[in-house]
């Protein structure tokens, strides 16, 4: 058992064999950068780069040219560039690796490619560089999917559910079930080995029952968890119902709108426009089926009532806008639909004269929030009852949150081997018996820091999500 | 005249007061560089990042956080990165600066910058850094040029040629211009300031008019070279004509085809399609009015034969795709149509066997290429004909070609300043009008590599066109 313990890092591995180089920046900037990693990265470079790096420092930063050498010697330059030099084990992979900082130009970062590989590199797959940097001790693999969470997070909540992971948070949250499971283990070995000493006293069955149950309440909390994980990971689902002409296009408008004047801000950079989602507090909403709303009226009459209803299914808050009262039949068959779901009922149209009265459904466990999507009255507001439907706990640095379907997974495992040793307690069954389940659910939860040598499927599965160059 | 000539670089100018950053990396990869650049790089780090840089070496590499820290001191971690630093005068820009290298989230990279601009940066303009370069006497307007064209350069020729201006190659043959001018203009201020010391030896007119001529042949040599130079840097405009049926769309297909095979090659990355052009020998060529060839037949009937002339016009080669042989007359028009072109006839289809004959156009200066555009044959030979009659000169790194339009410009007015220098020899004008008028040569040259302070709106003109973070 000490094997998964003791060594939750797989540094004992072997070093990898090859040399990898990639593109770690996407193409068509000012600057690119090419990284080499692995034994070979010095050797290589020797044979297109002017300067020699044999005895540079390690962490500096070199200026010189790429060149392509032909037959006969002679140097043709391909660019101006800066490497910088990383010795291993003191680098992002562990390996001996370099970056180099080209000229952004396709022809050259291909070209600087093509050079790397014919003196000896292979192209990198996607995520070999962080896969090394797991095999080489550097990080454990819920710190590396937090790595790929890292660069794909797209908002407050979702960076920092992910510098959260990559700064160990839930290593060292398993590491305190590992340590709880390890001393339940100690207790029922030390009954097995030394049962027949009548003088020591043993834990009795009560107290390893409550130990259990404990380490168990601390693997529900983190299965609870990965709800509002997936939540922020993914987005919050929306949808926007209502009858014809009551101004759903204008609202939906109005949300991306104010969405889109906060986020062209300093950088000149355009976003990459997420399709009809909006972030409130950090946390993405992404209203679904908007594609009936941006068509004509006549075509959505056309869906029809039914459109709607799979539209509310799918979601998990309803934006229900209305501009007069609804009737007692549309009150109940709103309330019916939404039964599982978190429905905000929305007056629009106040800026008009003759919607100036307050509605009220008395019959619904719902505010009416009043606005004018035309006139922006009222949004602010609506977003904040968005957020709270939400229902995400306001997150601070030191909360557990799983995102990771595969940590989930293993959760769910990992509890249900240690019903049997609950089961196992209650039945009176034997220490090696019980012994054995605790030995399971340790397994199960090394399985997420990939503390034993995981299996290569595994690995497999988990990195080729990765972009090349990471 | 001593300004212009020994501080060719604008090294004595003030250095920039603001602290500049920008994304110098294109969005979306694994990773994304944020360049800092001015006074200040060092005390607005202090403020985000949490290793103290101010007593490191330059040249080295710092691992750490970028945090963000509210009113009361605690520091909310944004990235785990690396950051290169700088010393002035030894960057690129000439000023104390870093580049952080930082995940490629565009939330990290925004919020990197905000934190920057928070703390006292400005956002860099497009160019703002190899401007400063420019400025701190780093390099010269034409070297800051072709970092430029260095960026977007996409095939051999045009990175070629980028390379030899960004070595300085252009400033060393302007470098060697000026030589002989001030050879010349020494001569005659000599002959002006001791005209009365009978017993000096001057240099006689013929001398220096064939001095004249010589620094005139220099600067034709240059002028013509643009011709090159555009060909290669803007591609070479072919146009495909021939009847309906005789295998335009597929002729294109094939030389397209071709290409896109040559170029998914190890690298993996997809290379933005340049719509329609091949490189052959790393020159690119441009077929253009492709569209009419890519629609169905009755559409081209219908847009008819004006469009077919209308296309020779706009190109420099024209290849007349034809599968029997044509009339007189067609033969006739095409001839005249195709005067100041390069006509290369292409026969079509001789893989079938109604189509094996050899076709011979005795009354046209142009070799017939046979191919067959379905099966491939002949189509390398194709590439060949369509490479050499471009007529570009094999170029090699010593060649200096002009590239850039302003500098071509710059070259004719010199040229045009020197000619009165010649027609003042002619006429034996008094050496003080000689002198005046090669000192409006030099000054002229001078434009190209920027060696009087340029002004700022010459600057602003060819800077705005670099990308930002450059």
């Amino acid at each position: 058992m000490n094997s998964i313990v003791d060594n939750p890092q797989a540094s004992n591995l072997k070093p990898q064999a090859s040399t990898i180089c990639a593109l770690a920046t996407a193409p068509g900037g000012a600057i690119g950068i090419i990284r080499v990693s692995g034994p070979q990265t010095f050797e290589i470079l020797s044979h297109v780069f002017t300067k020699d790096l044999s005895q540079v420092a390690p962490n500096t930063i070199h200026y010189g040219y790429i060149v392509e050498s032909d037959a006969i010697h002679h140097q043709a330059p391909i660019d101006e560039v800066l490497v910088s030099v990383f010795h291993a084990p003191h680098s992002y992979t562990g390996e001996d690796s370099v970056e180099i900082s080209c000229h952004g130009s396709r022809y050259i970062l291909n070209k600087v490619l093509e050079l790397l590989v014919k003196n000896g590199c292979r192209m990198a797959k996607p995520g070999e560089y962080t896969m090394r940097a797991y095999l080489n001790g550097k990080m454990d693999l819920s710190q590396a999917e937090a790595v790929a969470d890292l660069i794909s997070s797209t908002n407050r909540a979702t960076h920092q559910m992910a510098m959260s992971q990559l700064r160990g948070r839930i290593s060292s949250e398993l590491s305190q079930l590992r340590d709880q499971l390890l001393k339940l283990t100690s207790l029922i070995e030390l009954e097995l080995d030394f049962s027949d000493h009548e003088d020591l006293e043993f834990a009795d069955r009560t107290e390893l029952l409550q130990l259990t149950q404990h380490i168990s309440q601390h693997i529900d909390k983190l299965t609870l968890s990965f709800k509002t994980g997936r939540a922020i990971k993914y987005g919050v689902p929306v949808a926007i119902v209502g009858k014809t002409n009551v101004g759903k296009s204008t609202l939906l408008n109005r949300l991306l709108k104010d969405e889109r004047a906060i986020v062209s801000d300093i950088h000149g950079t355009t976003r990459d426009t997420i399709e009809d989602s909006i972030d409130i507090n950090g946390v993405n909403f992404r209203f679904i089926d908007t594609a009936g709303i941006r068509q004509t009226t006549d075509t959505i009459e056309k869906i029809g009532i039914e459109r709607t209803f799979q539209t509310i299914e799918k979601a998990q808050i309803v934006l229900w806008l209305i501009d007069e009262t609804p009737s007692v039949t549309e009150i109940q068959e709103m309330a019916d639909r939404c039964k599982n779901k978190r429905l905000i009922v929305v007056q629009n149209k106040i800026d008009k004269s003759e919607n100036e009265k307050n509605i009220n459904i008395s019959s619904l466990d719902s505010l009416v929030i009043r606005i004018s999507a035309k006139k922006g009255d009222g949004i602010d507001y609506l977003e904040s009852a968005i957020y709270q439907a939400a229902d995400i706990p306001e997150l601070n640095e030191n909360d557990v949150i799983v995102t990771n379907a595969r940590h989930y997974e293993a959760l769910c495992r990992a509890q249900e081997s240690l019903t049997h040793v609950t089961e196992g307690l209650q039945l009176q069954l034997s220490g090696d018996l019980l012994a054995e389940d605790l030995r399971q659910v340790l397994e199960i939860l090394a399985e997420i820091t990939g503390g034993e040598i995981t299996p290569n499927e595994v690995l497999g599965n988990i990195f080729k999500h990765f972009c090349v160059g990471k």
